[in-house]
């Protein structure tokens, strides 16, 4: 049947903030790895983002891994010389990106309830999965899911089990999220759709991605306010291909 | 209807060996700091011990949280003096503990292809969702298991929720695990069963329960061999009470 029977939802930067928290980590650690070496010539955060891809097939996504890894960029770029205490001071960083406030997107809880009232929804979110649970529970939206995923990846092979366990095809699924990297095009390569809602901030690594500018099954809206129009544009398209 | 409906098995310790690794690491762990203090008065595991368990509620379970909570635990051992180099050092630990091979424990997969033949079975681990990935993957058993749920806590509500979504009450419900702290108990605080297979080695942590000795609706077997026999003992007694 051709019709629209499930929409996910991401999490960080979709339904409450989360890049400004990395944000703000990261312009810390300049300040620690400052007092060592001359930002001006070192290419800090470049750096930092060579050392945490390298070490996603081990440490994976989340707070726990960049504070591994800005650890250990750390002492690379000050070749040994940092101080255990400032070491100690990027752990911080990770205990506090770790337990920062969950600030939802303005008009997200309206519109995730406008959708859910007509439409089975799903959370799919990636990162540690205690860090995740936490945020789920602080957002106060815990209500709206009967099913939450947490996943390692966001990659087509997920997605694909995601819907398996659903027993609805990629055709039939439309996912709402942040990054084209991670929500939309793994969906839109199974056959699905996709609802982009940009964020002002954008991780360096989910930047990059293999999409078209403007591909047939991707709106794009400004505002949460916007999400339960384009979901409803997207069914009414679908039905009428049908 | 009163019969035994869903099977569960623990991964760390009771599918694959891990706890030696941990152990392993410990050790890794001691050697290091070990060039700044004197071991013998420092009680350095049980230091460390203490800062992992203050670190749960921010970290989690899982060998990230254990590097972060050893590098913690090493700035403050060493009063800040320890070099990043080695620091460093305590990060590879982590590298590898998050790669170490995966072995299987003796007789696992016939026992749970034996048990799996006559009842569904499902896989309930904790720890990083990245690392328990990857085990699975790695451990050749994931054809096994039609359904996989790795936790953050094994604690009752979290059993709840799981047999909530399978649609069974936990007198339907048997756990097979080496941990009576995190296998064991809460499933029988539940009203579930609980097959207890213990592993030579046990972390401090999961060492702590407070379950009676000889319990009513727990097993113990000392070998994979003997799971399918004590899984089919438990039906029986459930069947015969009915």
């Amino acid at each position: 049947m051709s019709d629209i029977r499930l929409v996910g939802f991401d999490g960080d930067d979709t339904l409450w903030r989360s890049e400004d928290y990395y944000r703000s980590a990261e312009k810390r650690y300049e300040e620690i790895v400052g007092r060592y070496i001359d930002l001006h010539d070192a290419g800090t955060l470049r750096h930092l983002l060579e050392v945490e891809r390298r070490n996603l097939k081990v440490f994976g996504y989340g707070a726990k891994g960049m504070v591994l890894s800005m650890i250990e960029a750390a002492i690379e770029l000050t070749d040994g010389r940092i101080a255990a205490r400032d070491l100690h001071q990027v752990i911080e960083i990770g205990r506090e990106t770790l337990q920062h406030p969950v600030e939802l997107i303005d008009g997200i809880r309206e519109a995730v309830a406008a959708i859910a009232a007509d439409w089975p929804v799903v959370l799919i979110t990636k990162g540690d999965l205690f860090h995740q649970e936490q945020k789920i529970a602080a957002s106060g939206l815990a209500d709206l899911f009967p099913r939450i995923e947490i996943v390692s990846e966001k990659d087509p092979p997920t997605y694909a089990r995601v819907l398996a366990e659903f027993g609805i095809d990629a055709t039939q699924f439309v996912m709402v999220g942040n990054s084209l990297r991670s929500d939309i095009e793994p969906v839109v390569r199974l056959g699905g759709w996709g609802v982009h809602m940009p964020y002002p901030l954008t991780w360096a690594h989910e930047a990059e991605h293999g999409l078209a500018q403007a591909h047939p099954r991707v709106l794009t809206v400004e505002q949460a306010a916007q999400l339960p129009g384009a979901v409803r544009r997207i069914v009414e398209q679908v039905r009428n291909s049908a």
